[in-house]
Formats: structure tokens, sequence, C-alpha cells
């Protein structure tokens, strides 16, 4: 289907029939846009933005990956590029800049007016991970005093240009916020009925600097279409709506699995990436963790006497291993999920660190018996199962101990816990790992040496 | 803040000022209830139940974890459990039904209408993952020949029943859907404006059948607040709404990165869980991955000869092992998100593989150098050092290839990809990891034999 789409434009654009095209392109929705002319190379893409108007040119822009946007910029005619970038939504301009190289912003910034060039920089100046960085400024407020029916005139004169006319603002005036109400409650309320017989009080609203994933947390909890945002003094400045919330959702549970798999971010989706690119995103990480993977030889090397009289200990090796990366894999990786969706918080380390002391324990003595049975199918040395075992059992207590406290001292560091898990603390459970099972064994098998 | 409002509440209780204690929640958000009587002993849950009106009622206990919804079911009495169970809407219900044992859906079922009772049949019916299940028969359906006016007077009249009156879904007399219609642009359009002019012919929709992952991606798309659910002839039997998918975005994003991890599902938050399902989600995955890891033993275990003469290869087991868990793991968390989200389909094998066979080879190429300069701190032995770079080359290219083939492969047999990425992944190249490094070290080193 979508292939198909694309060649029938490609043969249009061929075949110069634009004005047909432009007809059939005209009332199809931004996405559909974007996914019918994905295949095109970007000359002809520049062919059908020409047919677009204005505010879908703007809207199928936003939606482009970014290299793309990156590969359009520079064939964009500068008056066409103007008015791309002045009709932009406030929101989608930031999220467009965010991307572009410190040099094409500016030259990009001196195409707004004075006043919208002040809103852009001020947004750009907003901590990258906050609600003011995603904000709107396009919304509908009004005044407590105001009627139903009034608002609702308000909705049809004011509403085409903003990005909610589902929920309004109502602010006094100082602009602080004082309200919210529902279009719907408006609509089934009698004529004139006052807006303050109707809003919200204390209505449920975040700050500028209120993190993204708060933000997220707040309107899934409270199931909100739109969350007003306010300044230091409670003034009303901007709102965040879900799709914009449903976008980060999906970015920021993506970024979080690459954290957590040690690869770098890539901001633009598979096949959009080069090779070059994704190489990059995995070459550094993988090189780190082969180095501090390796600083086990230090220790194994330690002991190469042992190794020498009872070679079946490196056989277990990568079992010993594997068990210290998974068990503190699993549990580091249910709290970095548990905190990114607010269900555990950084002050509640204590509450956690009893509950997997105990479920550590019983993990690890299950464990230390599966390793004991296992490990009668390669030897018949009691000592060598009684010594494995014991290493599973004392490994799987640290690794489980470890994984609990690295996300907390994380994020009490502000790093990203999504960082320190999986493969980072594999590596350094490599570490210790082998330290324990060595320990264990000289202590079970010293007979040998 | 939470917990100053639940001994409030708590007090309230115990001085019998139930009627302040109902007044001041009488028009709080259902979430914000949850919250404030989250730490509350059930059976004062109940007494808080008690004062509120039967929707408010239905809400809150639909945002309670499921371990807390079980306690409470078997507490309220077998008449306000009836009212409950009514009052609830059909989307909700169904979400409260799939987690209670079956012979206690069986007693829910009795309370409700017979019409309720087989709708509430027919939603259960539909697969666990489909769009049918989380749909709500609650919406707004108007014939094209309806007036902006008419539409805006039926609004009034019977939207306040429904789950969204924000988009509106136009039918013809077969109940097949033939538009959708936004609120605003009817309350934009002038009062006699036709609907059918208004609307958006063939609108995006989806089938009962369709996959929730799909919905999802659909509506993150198009920025849609509520999409139209069709049956097989195209009738209208149902709509999702965007705060159920924010809902299913947010679950599925923690179940795939609990499934990288090797942990079974836990249906409640870490806090909710009980020591002994934290185990159990934990345990069985563990075992099997152990006994998984430990087979690379049979394959080390045959080298010991080289083992007991070039001992320093017993120290690298470690790296070697983590890179090739390592270099799989990231590419299928990478896949395996992008098919999650709609970027990579399961056709699309061929393509990613050419792409990652290229980028395998240039990871390949660089770890081996930096293995080579790392083993040189432990060892001048040329030999050993080139079989380390050699082996690392080979493990990073087929644990790489291997990590690309295995969620596409996983996908054609009906199996959830991201069970096994991770850790599945790591133990299965833990044994050909061995394989490599031993046959590839027995090359280089035959001499010492």
């Amino acid at each position: 289907m979508k292939m198909t789409m694309a060649v029938d434009i490609k043969s249009l654009i061929d075949k110069g029939q634009l004005k047909l095209l432009k007809q059939l392109i005209s009332d199809q929705k931004p996405a559909k846009i974007v996914e019918m002319i994905e295949e095109l190379p970007a000359e002809e893409k520049i062919v059908v933005f020409r047919l677009l108007h204005k505010d879908q040119a703007a809207n199928v822009f936003t939606e482009l990956e970014s290299d793309e946007r990156m590969k359009l910029l520079s064939l964009f005619k500068e008056e066409r590029l103007k008015e791309l970038i002045e009709t932009m939504d406030p929101d989608d301009r930031i999220e467009v800049f965010e991307e572009l190289p410190a040099n094409v912003v500016r030259r990009l910034l001196a195409y707004l007016s004075p006043e919208e060039r002040k809103q852009t920089l001020t947004l750009l100046n907003y901590p990258e991970d906050s609600a003011g960085r995603i904000m709107t400024p396009y919304y509908l407020d009004i005044t407590d005093h105001f009627t139903a029916d009034q608002a609702i005139d308000y909705v049809r004169k004011e509403g085409s240009e903003k990005e909610t006319v589902y929920t309004l603002f109502v602010i006094d005036d100082d602009r602080n916020l004082t309200g919210v109400v529902d279009l719907k409650d408006i609509l089934f309320a009698s004529n004139d009925k006052k807006i303050s017989d109707l809003m919200t009080k204390e209505p449920i609203s975040a700050d500028v600097y209120t993190l993204q994933e708060e933000v997220a947390q707040i309107m899934r909890d409270y199931d909100l279409l739109a969350l007003p945002i306010v300044d230091s003094e409670r003034r009303l400045v901007g709102i965040i709506t879900i799709d914009d919330i449903v976008d980060f959702m999906e970015e920021s549970a993506t970024e979080d699995i690459q954290k957590m798999a040690a690869i770098g971010a890539t901001e633009t989706s598979y096949f959009h990436t080069s090779i070059f690119k994704l190489v990059k995103s995995r070459v550094s990480w993988l090189s780190v963790l082969l180095i501090l993977g390796s600083l086990a030889a230090f220790i194994i090397d330690g002991y190469s006497e042992i190794l020498q009289k009872v070679t079946i200990l490196a056989a277990f090796i990568p079992a010993i291993t594997d068990m210290g990366g998974n068990a503190g894999g699993q549990i580091s990786a249910m709290i970095i999920r548990s905190m990114a969706i607010g269900e555990i918080d950084k002050t509640q380390l204590k509450k956690v660190l009893i509950k997997e002391i105990v479920v550590g324990a019983i993990l690890g003595v299950v464990l230390s018996l599966v390793m004991a049975v296992r490990a009668i199918f390669n030897t018949t040395d009691a000592r060598v199962i009684l010594s494995l075992g014991a290493s599973i059992m004392v490994v799987v207590m640290v690794s489980n101990l470890l994984g609990t406290i690295l996300p907390f001292v994380a994020k009490k560091f502000k790093l990203d816990p999504a960082v320190i898990s999986g493969p980072l603390l594999t590596s350094i459970m490599d570490i210790i790992s082998m330290a324990i099972y060595f320990s264990v064994a000289v202590l079970f098998l010293k007979d040998y040496l």
C-alpha cells in the first residue's frame, strides 16, 4: 500500500500532473503525507512541499525524521523556508531547532518576527527535559465571570488557531491560573451558568521546570488532555497537550531500552540511521564494556595455580559471571522502570533494600541448589560442587544488592539510572563475581594447592 | 504531602467525622482519592468507599492496583458490590474482570443485566491484546445529514454518559462507519452546515482484532483523541480513547523492559508485589539461564589440556562471553523496540540483515583491535594476543548476526521477541562464544599442546 502510493506520486510528478497531485494530497493528514512521500528522493519531496498549503507544509515538515529535515532545509528556497519556520507552532519549532546545528538555528531565527524570536529563545532556554521546552503558548484563556454562552462564543471565534479548545484555562487579572474547565462541561451547562461555577478550582498544573517525565505521570494519572504550565509566580505561560506526551512517552521508553542495552542515542529510526551512525552509537559502549569486562582477567590470572590443578573451575566461569549480571540486571531494570513511571522515588531506597535483602537471600539459596545439582553432570568432586553452590549464593546476593543500590546512587548524583543498569552492572559484577568465585574455591579446595 | 493527607483521613474516620470527610472528597478526582487512601488498611478504605457517590466509587475502584481490588471485593457488602460492578464503564469492567479468578467473575457477571452481561462476555471473548478488549461502546454517533447545530444539540443532550464528545462518529443506516468529525470543526462551522461537509470521509479506523500495539501506533501517528473500531463488516462497534492508549503504552513498555531483563510479568507495582511474587517472577528465568549458561562448561571442559598449559586463556573468558552478550543484546534491543513502535516490520529481515552484516564487520574489526591492545597488559605472548583479537572479531560478528535474526524468527513463530533478547541471547552466545574462543585458541596455540 505504502509503496504503490509513493509510485503513484512519483509518476504524477514525472508526468507533470501537479494539479491532480495537489488535489489528491490537499486534505490528507500530515502523517499520511509523510508516509506517501517517504520513499521519494529529496528533490521530489520539495516538489510535493510546493503543492501543500503553508499550515500543511509546516506540519508535514515537523513529522519528518530529523535526517530528512536537514536534507530538505538546504534545498528549500529562502522565501519558502522563511514561510515554513514562521508557520510552525512554537513547540514544533523548538523540536526542529533542537536537532539543528547552532549556526543553522541562528540563520533560521533571523526569519522570525522580533516577538516570535524572543518567544523561541525563551523556550530554548528551558532545560532540555523540562515542561517549558515542550509547552505551547497557543491556548484559550478566559476569566471566571464569563458565562457558558460567552465561553462557547469565545471558543468559536478564537479557537481555530489554538492547540486545543477542549480545555479552557481560567486566569485572574494578574494572569494567575485559578481554574480549568472542560469544554464538555460548558456545553452541558445552561447558557447563563458562570464559569466560576463550572471550573475546577486549584487545578492540577506543573511548573516550567517540572520534568517532562513528571508531566507524563500527572497527565496519565489524571487522564488529562491538556495540562496548564505556570511560571514561578503561578502565572499561566503555556500548556502541554496529550499528543506531545504520547510522543514523549514513546521516545523516553525507547531511550531507556537503548540505554539498558548500552546503545548511545540515535535520534532517527533504524532505517534512517546511517551505518556510520549505527556503529558510532554502539562501538564506544562496547569498547568500554570490553575493557571493564577484561579487568576480571587480573583477578583470574592471580589464581592460575589453582586453575592449573582444578581446570573444571574455568568451565563454570560463564555460568558464574552470567548469574552476576542477570540477577542484578533484573532488579535494576525493575527499579529503573518503576522510577521512570513514578512508582518508586529516590527517597525509598531503604524500603526497597529491606525487601530485596530477603528476595536476594531466597534467590541465592534456590539458585545455589540448582547450581549444585547441575554441577554433578560435570564433576563428582564434592568440594568443587560445594564451592560452586556457595559462590552462586554469594554472587546472587551481592549482585541483587548492587542492582538495588546503583539506580538510587545514580539518581542521587543526577546520573541516568538506565545507563548504569544492564551491561555496565554486568561488567562490574564480572570482577566482583570472579573475586568471590576464586576466594570461595581456594577456601574449599586448599588441599589441592 | 501524600502522607499527611492519609493521616488526616484516618483521623477523620477515627473521630467519626464522616460528614466532613464526605465533603472533602466529594469533588476530588479518582486518581487523587486513590493517592489519599493508598496507605489506609482495607477496612478503612471500605469506609471511604461508602462515602463516595456511585460513579466516583466505580472510577476509584478501577484505578486501584489489582491486589487492592481483590482485597476489597471480599469486603464489600453484596449490594454495594452489585452497584459498583453495574456502574463501571464496560472497558473498565473488562480490565477488572481480566485479573480476577474465573469463579469470582462468574459471580460478578450475575449482577449485570442480561444485556450488559452479553456485552461484557462479548468483550471478554476478544483476544487479550486486541482492540476489541479495550474499546468502549459509549460513543456519540450521528448521521451525515445532521447540521452543525443539530450535532451540538445532540452532544449537549446525549454526551454526558459518553467516553468522549470531542470526536463524533458518522454512520449510515447499516451502522457502517462513513466518517468522523471533530467537535471543534462543528463549533467553528456555521449553524446550518451539514456534517457531510465537515466530516473526514474514509476515516482512520481499526478492526476489533487489530493489535493494541497497532492501535497505539495509529493514534500516535495521527494525533487522535479517539479511534473508531469496526467489526468485519465495517459496522461501528466501539471506540478507543487516548487515555486508555496512554495506559497501554506505559504498561507495554514496562512489560518489554521486564522481558528483556528476564523478569516474569508482575501485574502490580513494586511495593504492591509480595516478596513471594517477586521471587517467583525472577527465579524460574534465573534457573533456566543458569542451566543454559553452564552448558558452556561442557565446551570449556573439553579444552582442559590447553587451559592447563595456557592458563591466561581462562582469564579472558568473562571478556569474551560479555562481548557475545552485549553486541547481540544491543542490536536485538534496537530491533525489538523498533518492531514494538512499528518502525521495523517482520518482513524487513533482509533489509536489516544487509545493514547489520556491514555494521557487525566494522564493530568486529574495531573491537578486536581494542582487545589486542588491552591484552598486552596481561601477556606478551603474541599468539595469545592474536587469538584473543581474532576470537573477539568472530564473536562480535556472530553475536550481531544472531541478535539481528532472533527477533524476526520469534515474530515468525508468533513468540514474543522481547523474551528472546537480552539474557536468553547471552546464554546461547556463551556456548557459541566459548566454542569460537577455544577453536581459535587451538588454531593459534597448537604448538603448546
